[in-house]
């Protein structure tokens, strides 16, 4: 199993700001085409995910942009002590499950389950509970040019280990935002 | 004059750990030789420094751990409300003085001194408060293959604005960290 958190942050860090607001990402420009051999475009890197986990807070802002749950083709966990949460994403055609308590229980189900490329979808605190857990394998973040300040970040948790990545990936992408790629060292 | 935030900061964009701890720094490896041309790199940076700016924080972060003042050869505008801080620097060679308050007319000071390349030497908060007042014209940041999850951040503040700039730098450094460097885009 290789469980990459994708996502795009400002460059200090922050995946959203203190009032949850992406604007921040109209910062980004249109991206280059995808060069060949590069599977790591979202359309691309989605097209290849095989699971999703992602928290309630990441959830509910999605639910209450009215973006509704944009993958419910994918397996999908949802960490949350709210068992309504769940129910208020409607129909989707594969299964939604709940989970709280461990993250790393529920990393060893999605494996045992046999999926291979899993998207940790968000946010920054599952981020950290994964980590913590030495459950992210890759971090794939694009770094917007501009500054929140203030906001989630891309990792939260306090006493994190100070886990060891490479860099696979440093480019220029989408005007003046960098994609960095780190892959976790073992 | 131009301000520039010259710092390093973890995957996720904090520039210590929670108890203030640098330990993550030492994930980045040496430093590629200079190149021929490329002005960016610590040494040949602070050589072209002509005056810094520091906050209360990063001052006693260098002096509880033993560091003492380095820069005291260099025209210094410390940011504090403890008028005993800059008394227990001791003696420097070029004047260290003490301002609170708005940080605009201190860099107004400083510019009106003739000093053309600023040194934000630290923190978040004061690169905060100097970005709200758009005075941030360049920021140069080596970005660590860890992660923190906690601690003070690149910026620090609430409802900044969201200033916009260009990467101008995008590369690997010391083995696994990146360095990024931008330039606000007026």
């Amino acid at each position: 199993m290789h469980v990459v958190w994708y996502t795009a942050m400002s460059m200090d860090g922050r995946i959203a700001s203190a009032d949850s607001s992406l604007d921040f990402l109209s910062t980004i420009g249109p991206g280059q085409p995808t060069p060949d051999g590069d599977p790591w475009d979202f359309d691309a890197f989605l097209a290849r995910v095989e699971a999703i986990v992602v928290g309630a807070s990441t959830l509910r802002w999605l639910l209450q942009g009215g973006h509704g749950w944009p993958h419910g083709n994918l397996p999908t966990w949802l960490l949350s002590r709210d068992a309504a949460l769940a129910a208020t994403v409607g129909a989707t055609t594969a299964p939604l499950v709940r989970r709280e308590g461990d993250v790393g229980a529920v990393f060893e189900e999605i494996d045992t389950a046999g999926h291979v490329i899993v998207w940790l979808c968000g946010g920054g605190g599952v981020a950290g509970q994964a980590l913590a857990a030495d459950r992210i394998d890759e971090v794939v973040v694009t770094v917007a040019p501009t500054v929140l300040g203030a906001g989630p970040a891309l990792f939260d948790g306090v006493g994190l280990p100070l886990r060891r990545f490479r860099l696979e990936e440093c480019r220029t992408l989408g005007g003046d935002a960098a994609r960095l790629r780190w892959v976790r060292q073992r």
